[in-house]
């Protein structure tokens, strides 16, 4: 089932703030239940807030009735920009956005309008899906019976329109067949991994197998996992930028002679930038005094602790074993290797 | 102030599970009530057990009136059994019993009894603060002013009777007047680093900063720490058990070129073992599935999910820089240097 999906004239999503407690499908009919899941993090992933964006845009169109081509444009136009405020650095967000108001506008009267807005969100989301389905199978090739894997965050459907990126891979591998195992970190601060990884494999039936992030170390030293997997948010000339955690996962690798992959689209490479030129987010400090879920708090450090939460960390090229895209495994070097096979200018 | 301390009759210690919420010192004036204590772990940490076993006994003692010697050496026994069951495997709680009730059946009328209990009560309690300081002070000479020390877990006063192990000897540097900033790995999954390190290093007024323990590794690439310190559970011939996590920190360290090290007493080294001969205990799941403080229980995982929750792991004596003991730093080559500055057979 696709985390995100259009329905009866409405958009509807897994509500990843109620897991692993409850599975509920959370019913949007309008911009502004929408723009409220996104703001609570009910849909949360780069993928999966692109597709939010494209729906939301053409939910806006269906909302209510409109006299003419014109009133609509108006209304796509204001609605557009309320749903960009509910998440400001959510830039795949806007990129949905835009994509589906270009498209919108060039829709003559109410119903064309309507056509053109819900099938570019659609494609928004198959497009996601396809690319996700065509580098899992693609990465599927580097996995072999009775591997165990490390994997951190939540890279699954959660993250996406379905599938996944690095999880995407894993469950491609395991649908060819692949008698495999995986080991997910908990992922903190926000328990990604606990909360949502750990509940996707379990759901799909893939051996499953919860550590603290503190664990990475012996279950390598162990030879509990002889590979890692991991997904990415950026990746520059020189490095990988992907959840906090990741580069330590790789040097353990590096230590231990585990190959370690990333599992990213082509969209993910910003090949025009180095790492010195990435500011790397640093999100509130609460989220490492509290241990959240939607209805509790419990504190866990003096209230009053200084502390340091970079939410990203960058892995150094060196460290990556190979690249997986839809275009392809790429390996070292990758300055040669990546303008290449993504055919980047 | 000493966590675990003789007052009136009563002992008196820090109770760690009202920590970081709230500061307070539990009464016991019965052998029962320090017994649910230890239960409970409002007192925990290897050295603290010690006192604990050793103030217990002398608390049987004074609980009652007695008619005879005899009657109190019954009672003694009989006491001393009850309180080690109440953490069946914490090896230093049975010794700090055992070497009170030793004495305190020397006594020849109960108030001989009562002052041989006391007595060598007082005496663990004062040797591990006195080993303490003697290993912090020989250990502030390896900081300076400037160094950014990481640590993990709780290996400070709260652990022992006061000062602690590593922390100990961070204290001992801020005390001859070295300036120097320490960041704490939260610790996962109990936060002993989060809950207990950061509250005791903001008591004193050293500079702490709160870390996930995945984000070791984004704070040695980018300089912010220049050296790490970590106590020990158990030192043997190959190897260094710690709380788990350690041996992460330990490959991270040596990636970078920072110096690591261990602060123990004489009293963790067990030199006729090797690592292979330990087995690592393995902890309740629950506690990678919920987060819990004393009255809250947050799932942050599937409810049925499987757990991989060792408690400790070992790192490679190779990977240690050198040692802090109370008789000196130690450095390598371990297999001649151990046994000579330790003098053990």
């Amino acid at each position: 089932m696709r985390t995100i999906f259009w329905e009866d004239d409405a958009v509807r999503l897994v509500d990843q703030t109620k897991l692993p407690d409850r599975f509920e499908i959370l019913t949007c009919r309008t911009v502004e239940e929408l723009g409220e899941a996104i703001r609570t993090l009910a849909v949360r992933g780069a993928p999966a807030l692109e597709a939010a964006g494209g729906y939301g845009v053409a939910l806006a169109t269906f909302e209510r009735e409109f006299e003419n081509g014109e009133e609509l444009k108006m209304h796509v136009k204001e609605r557009a920009e309320y749903l960009a405020s509910t998440r400001p650095t959510a830039v795949n967000l806007f990129v949905g956005i835009e994509r589906v108001v270009k498209r919108a506008l060039e829709g003559r009267n109410v119903d064309e309008i309507r056509k053109f807005a819900l099938n570019e969100a659609q494609k928004i989301a198959d497009e996601d899906v396809e690319r996700n389905m065509k580098m899992g199978q693609i990465g599927a090739d580097l996995f072999e019976n009775g591997d165990s894997i490390l994997t951190i965050c939540n890279t699954g459907s959660l993250a996406t329109v379905y599938w996944g990126t690095a999880l995407g891979v894993i469950r491609s591998a395991v649908r060819n067949g692949v008698e495999l195992k995986v080991f997910a970190c908990e992922t903190r601060p926000l328990n990604q991994g606990s909360r949502l990884t750990a509940w996707e494999l379990m759901r799909d039936g893939i051996d499953v197998t919860l550590i603290a992030d503190s664990m990475a170390g012996i279950v390598m030293q162990r030879g509990m996992v002889n590979k890692v997997i991991v997904g990415a948010d950026r990746i520059v000339r020189d490095a990988v930028f992907n959840k906090i955690g990741t580069y330590t996962l790789s040097v353990l690798a590096k230590e231990h002679g585990i190959p370690f992959y990333v599992a990213a689209p082509k969209t993910t490479f910003d090949w025009n930038s180095k790492a010195s030129d990435v500011v790397v987010e640093e999100r509130n400090r609460e989220e490492l005094v509290y241990c959240h879920t939607k209805c509790r708090k419990t504190l866990i450090a003096p209230e009053n602790v200084r502390v340091y939460n970079p939410a990203f960390d960058s892995t150094p090229l060196e460290n990556v074993t190979a690249i997986i895209t839809e275009h392809g495994i790429i390996y070292p070097p990758y300055s040669k290797n990546v303008p290449e096979i993504l055919n980047l200018s």
